[in-house]
């Protein structure tokens, strides 16, 4: 029955923190040099002032830093803090009751009523005498001129009153213990793991030479153009040997012929499984003759980790205690009731020896990372224990903090939405399927403003080797750029797969499926980049706008703005919180056709606010793709778009001719794009 | 670099479970008998089916029970379990992979796909044979002979493999551990909790001897009006001794003049402060009797929690360290600078004497308990510490677990919800000010379909003694009508201060001002109960309504519906999860005309899925206020609503002519309230 504590209750409450994921169970995402954007609701009893601030440090660090916090409204604090290196950082929300500000605040009220302050003076100064006493040199001096002013009966300056620094001098010297909240955790990442541009290509689809196989030493030559493009990330398919099985032919045939070169993902032959190179396509001294030609570029390289096996993968005979066996003694193959994948042993994660397995699967990761591979997209991660994941990700990222994990999840919310808690640094989505201005809307408002946008960064995908689109299929050359421009400025992470995309290939292999027609998964499948139907001069331009606006580096303040018009998409970016670099910093507004056949414009109605534009100001929007400028002043602007010319404005917005000078370092669309 | 667990980790995953309050810091909050409706997000990797299931019991108990969780939709499950005793409950998710489930699932695929099932029979006798050894009697019999009959190769029924009883069966006795989300609390309490009616007045105008001091006997004597009002709890502001020194006069006059009766809140005098009773009301005694008379008419009677003193109050001379003093050694009295209240002393939580001080506040309220109050309205909770609520409302509940505490706290939203997270049973709220119909759905929105309504529980008054609205103040007797229709179909509690609310009192003491005129807090006010203005006919009414519709004891389902006119609002509530009771358990449909001057009329269109109405049966609406019936088919039904004759219609939903015959039990408005 006596108050259960043994000391008296701090006043303060702090609730509701965020970034928090699963309750503090996971860490929020963030990269070195981004200001974490931390919020809380902070309040008190009666009508006290409070001091709110950020503690963080880097775990294992030994001092905490601390940082300010700001009321918003309704109760609600925030602040920032900037992790300087890569690695898991930890912070916690602290409150107090300001004292000091409080009888400040009254004070200026009683002065301001004529009051007889006398006895209030007298107060101020039994709360900064024991500061001034804790306080040592400079700030001693100061606080005890303070109280000797104060017991002196001398009526403060409202300036001084005011003074936030004399304020938060004596709250640092007051002692007394603050409320404080659970510690969270942040993992702050390479820059890469926010902004990347990927490109995916079958490497055995690389030789010049038609009909033969290529080889790493095809894809190194391929590289200037891949440069060219603008990408940063080279993704491969499996490059391990092909189990022979049940190899599926052509299209997927169940009964692949002789010439059949079968599917990268049937993982494994007796020479080699998941460490193992598909012969034809070279040794490991080319891989690594391209991984360093590639770097020389600012290209990484890109594996595939699938976890499955071809029926002749290695393992089958070594660990057959890894698969799943059935009562006749057989290996249960892939299967999807009543579709059977008989090329394909799925790997059991639930084996009794599953130690040993997933180590064995770290393994692989280690080995790869061992030959220069720091980027890994995962196929299908959610048909795979989470508790794999949720080990094998942060022990990897123990030793290499810069290794990057793209989970290729198509599949339902939660389940992706997990993926990305646990630990993978960048997912697929569903931009691929969202084609209509008010989906897109939605889900983009749902991965950039709700608390999703803390742990999962999405990485948008016009195409796969296993998604062509009905909206592809049916389209044009225009839909091929439509999806291009809205995947690139939409998310700061996109990537396509070529060159089929950008040699507009979409001849699926019957109506109604999403697989291409003699799709590489299980041929070679050689274009002509040369084709003057080719996009490539557009991707180009695009990735060149991107690396040059920081604004498209993050997603953090993408903001969607009226068109009275629903073919026409109108949205915005601007830099804050962005890690400085050498990218020009202005606000972005892309304004894209959603209508590939026809010319559309309407009215659009700029909420200025999110643009940083003053509304009595003019101001110029500078479209990147065109060089073009225009003069526009206020929200209310009109926008006309003909598909036969391009399919969206890229703008960046300039101060107007009234204004200042447009700054000396304005983006050139012909610019190389800038090397990190 | 080993995996860490011993175990290997479970395959599905629980997360974001619900009801949970701060992270499961603070329980959520429901009555005996109601139905706790849980849900969460639980999933697996890969395709196999999940068994979720909610584990619970009383805190303390040794055993847990278990629920069934159903799929909604996008991997939420959903179930309920229902408390049968006051106290706190805890609970938890678990979910497992069903393997039996998933079996069947795709044996009947492969069945219908022609498959050779031979071997997957076999696979099937592996699942059931370990549940049936571990199985006794019956279940062990019934598992025994499904796996010799797969074992034997015989096909089960289709029937046979959608069976959840047999599978439900193989998953009680497959061992293996689920995995379990966090455990969470709730806490039961009495259904008044839930569902109440409150009324205030002050027992000092209740003489019907014009200019005498009322006595608690006077109150008993109005009893009789009172129950035929129909209400449930009788709130009197502070009964205690008032202080003399700086007395506040007629309508807050800084200068009270020597016949001047001061404020009830202004407590204490030295003969004595929060455990006496001013004895102008009477004794202890007939405290007792007035208690036990309203007892007996099933009304409860509440007092208030004013925690703070007049300078004459013991505890200033007992306890001078219970106050925060200042430096020229005087109590500090309250303030809102500039503005003072020198007749109030606050308390000071902050005191090196806390704990003393706490026990002897907690003193107080077991004091008043003792004596035979079990529900209190607490002044002002947001300026007294956090802490000590969130000591003394457990402490209190944990030897009666039927006392209700009521948050007077009209304050900011955070500090309001954080009160009701930490332990208060109900809340006032800014009900009292919300008039447009926008503003009411959104504000109602919040507090029945967002987390809030897990700890939070609206009391809807549409005055106090503090707050004569502007909207009253400018309103007619029509006005009083539609706010108490309102309050009390909208909440399952609400409460009026009377007798001014039903006899229409609204002059201000000042134009702008919301303080009554003449207010009782300063002086008597004694009115003529049996004026021909009262409104007292329509609360008796509403109120029998109240008592006799389960669907109107509870928030849980208010659902908003459209009418295309912003002067009516359409809602409706069900009974679903409310407690068994005596009470009709119809679904309630309520058309109120917030207009109080001009007749409105407009097209109504249900949501019939909120009202368990099938969109081809034709139905009744009854409305329970005047008895008239109306028959009504489909959504779209017209209204129109003369403020001249009603504030609107209560509805109750009958079958139509061409469904069942009207129940035996309909509501009849003249029948005097359930007692309960």
């Amino acid at each position: 029955m006596t108050p259960r504590s043994d000391a008296r209750p701090a006043r303060a409450i702090v609730s509701d923190v965020r970034p928090r994921v699963e309750d503090g169970r996971y860490d929020a995402k963030t990269v070195v040099g981004d200001a974490v954007e931390v919020s809380a609701d902070a309040f008190a009893d009666g009508h006290d002032l409070l001091r709110v601030e950020i503690h963080y440090r880097k775990v294992g660090a030994r001092g905490w830093r601390t940082e300010p916090m700001s009321a918003l409204v309704n109760d609600r604090w925030v602040g920032s803090f900037t992790p300087s290196d890569c690695g898991r950082y930890e912070f916690n929300v602290t409150a107090r009751i300001d004292y000091f500000a409080s009888w400040a605040r009254d004070l200026t009220v009683r002065i301001g009523a004529g009051q007889d302050v006398s006895i209030e003076l007298l107060v101020g100064a039994e709360l900064v005498r024991p500061a001034a006493n804790r306080a040592k040199r400079a700030d001693h001096n100061r606080l005890a001129t303070v109280a000797d002013d104060l017991t002196a009966g001398q009526v403060p300056s409202p300036d001084q009153l005011a003074d936030e620094s004399l304020a938060a001098l004596v709250a640092r010297h007051s002692g007394g213990t603050p409320t404080t909240s659970p510690t969270y955790r942040v993992r702050a990442e390479r820059v890469r793991a926010r902004f990347s541009t990927w490109y995916e290509l079958f490497p055995r689809s690389t030789s010049p030479r038609r009909g033969q196989h290529g080889t790493f030493a095809d894809v190194t030559k391929r590289l200037g153009y891949l440069d060219e493009l603008g990408i940063d990330v080279l993704y491969l398919p499996p490059i391990h040997p092909i189990g022979t099985t049940a190899r599926k032919g052509r299209n997927g045939a169940t009964k692949a012929k002789s010439a059949d070169i079968g599917s990268p993902w049937a993982i494994g032959l007796p020479a080699g499984g998941h460490t193992a190179i598909h012969p034809q396509l070279g040794a490991l001294s080319d891989l690594s003759e391209l991984i360093d030609a590639a770097a020389g570029r600012g290209i990484e390289i890109a594996l595939d980790l699938a976890f499955q096996c071809s029926p002749d993968h290695p393992w089958v005979t070594e660990h057959p205690e890894w698969f799943k066996h059935r009562p006749d003694g057989s290996i249960r193959y892939a299967e999807n009731p009543p579709k059977r994948y008989e090329d394909i042993y799925p790997i059991d994660f639930e084996t009794d020896n599953w130690r040993e397995l997933w180590e064995a699967l770290r393994d692989v990761v280690k080995f790869w990372i061992g030959h220069g591979i720091k980027v890994f997209r995962v196929d299908n991660p959610h048909t795979k224990a989470f508790g794999f994941w949720e080990w094998l990700i942060p022990t990897i990222q123990a030793d290499d903090g810069d290794v990057i994990f793209l989970a290729e999840a198509f599949t339902r919310p939660r389940v992706m939405q997990w993926l990305a808690k646990i630990g993978f640094t960048q997912s697929y989505t569903y931009f691929t399927w969202r084609t209509a201005k008010w989906e897109l809307e939605q889900y983009l408002a749902e991965l950039t403003t709700t608390d999703v946008a803390d742990y999962f960064r999405p990485n948008f995908w016009p195409n796969t080797p296993d998604i062509l689109t009905e909206q592809l299929q049916h389209g044009n050359r225009q839909t091929f750029m439509t999806r291009a421009l809205l995947a690139g400025t939409l998310a700061a992470s996109y990537g396509v797969y070529g060159p089929v995309f950008e040699l507009c290939v979409r001849a699926p292999r019957s109506e109604g499926s999403e697989e291409y027609l003699d799709s590489e998964k299980y041929q070679l499948g050689q274009l002509d980049l040369s084709d003057k139907v080719s996009i490539a001069p557009f991707l180009r331009q695009l990735n060149t706008i991107r690396h040059q606006q920081a604004a498209l580096q993050h997603n953090a303040t993408l903001a969607f703005h009226y068109v009275d018009n629903d073919q026409l998409m109108v949205y915005s970016k601007t830099a804050a919180g962005v890690a400085a670099s050498d990218a020009d910093r202005s606000a972005v507004l892309v304004i894209a056709n959603l209508d590939s056949t026809h010319a559309q414009s309407g009215w659009v109605d700029l909420d200025l606010g999110k643009l940083g534009i003053s509304p009595a100001d003019p101001y110029v929007v500078h479209d990147l793709l065109n060089d073009a400028h225009y003069e526009w002043k206020g929200s209310r602007n009109f926008v006309i778009l003909d598909p036969a010319t391009r399919p969206g404005h890229i703008f960046r917005i300039e101060p107007g001719t009234s204004g200042a000078t447009e700054p000396a370092r304005a983006a050139s669309p012909a610019k190389k794009k800038a090397r990190r």
